[in-house]
């Protein structure tokens, strides 16, 4: 199993969340953020000197997926998720050990669903 | 060390939080995140076309913990977190490479509590 | 690569940000967390019995970066973030198989910034 971890622009939410249902996506979480990329000035002062501080608010969504729809995932973000523009945000995956749903116990593939 | 992360209902976290407590978990983070699942209407419109998108508020811990403690929490976590009904959430083991106190640079086990 | 996640005082954060900047770190999230550590009371009673809940806003720093980086990181985390006082905070490095920039499908290292 993978975790997924997306940070992606805020207005495109709806499009990929429709997009990771067709993909049998059923279960995510969604946390707002506040960003920090390139897109934001890059700043040069330092302890005591001004400095602009600048955040992109963006949202974070975290799936755990049978490792064969990783792809297939990323795939369906890549274009839903993408406007062209510097700010589009990244994709990680991460290795998960166990996943168990609380409910009935069940652990493993069968519990991510 | 493992990170354990779960999403759990926010009217169990009290309970849920003293079982930690009492397992000697003494450092969490909680989050607060709109959860999307089973318990969601699932949606088979797209694009352009009228969808409901409904989330639900759940609360995500994190907790980074020895391997000996992984399976007693997960016990905790299965009795103080289920309520028997769809949307108890769930929980997920993650490997974890380095944990460090900042306040006394201490790394590894001991730096956890 | 790797995942270091890091939780701080919100009054460390601008010096933190500033220092990671400096570590050629443009890229991160930023999310506002509830912890709770040694710096909150224990309790003992449970179920029914009065206790006192307590919260501590911190910050959760999340960033992926190239294994050869991790150590520097480190170092500008401990010193930036440490006030000498319990509640500092912790980091966390955990493993990363794969990052990808949604605008340009670039996967890896050149993902990341
Ligand atoms: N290395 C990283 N680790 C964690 N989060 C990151 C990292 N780089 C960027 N992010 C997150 O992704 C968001 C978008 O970053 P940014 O504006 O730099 O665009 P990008 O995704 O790097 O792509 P590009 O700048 O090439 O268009 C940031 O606001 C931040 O939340
Ligand atoms: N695969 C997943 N990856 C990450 N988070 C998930 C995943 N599945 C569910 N979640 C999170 O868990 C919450 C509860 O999900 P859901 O309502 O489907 O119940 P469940 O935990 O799947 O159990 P069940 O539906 O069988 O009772 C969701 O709101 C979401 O935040
Ligand atoms: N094991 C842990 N796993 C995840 N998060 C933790 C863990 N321990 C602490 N935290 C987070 O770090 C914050 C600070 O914890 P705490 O007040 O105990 O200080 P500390 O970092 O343990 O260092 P010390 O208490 O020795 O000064 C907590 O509020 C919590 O958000
Ligand atoms: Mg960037
Ligand atoms: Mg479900
Ligand atoms: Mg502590």
């Amino acid at each position: 199993m993978k975790k997924i971890e997306t940070i992606i622009r805020p207005s495109v939410f709806a499009d990929v969340r429709q997009a990771l249902a067709l993909e049998g996506i059923d279960g995510l979480s969604v946390t707002e953020i506040a960003g920090i990329g390139k897109q934001e000035g890059r700043v040069g002062l330092f302890r005591g000197n001004a400095y602009t501080m600048e955040f992109s608010p963006k949202l974070k969504l975290e799936m755990v997926v049978d490792d064969d729809k990783v792809e297939d995932i990323i795939q369906a973000l890549l274009e839903y998720a993408s406007t062209g523009q510097v700010g589009d945000g990244k994709i990680f995956i991460l290795p998960v050990e166990e996943a168990i749903r609380i409910r009935t116990k069940e652990r493993g593939v069968v519990a991510i669903g």
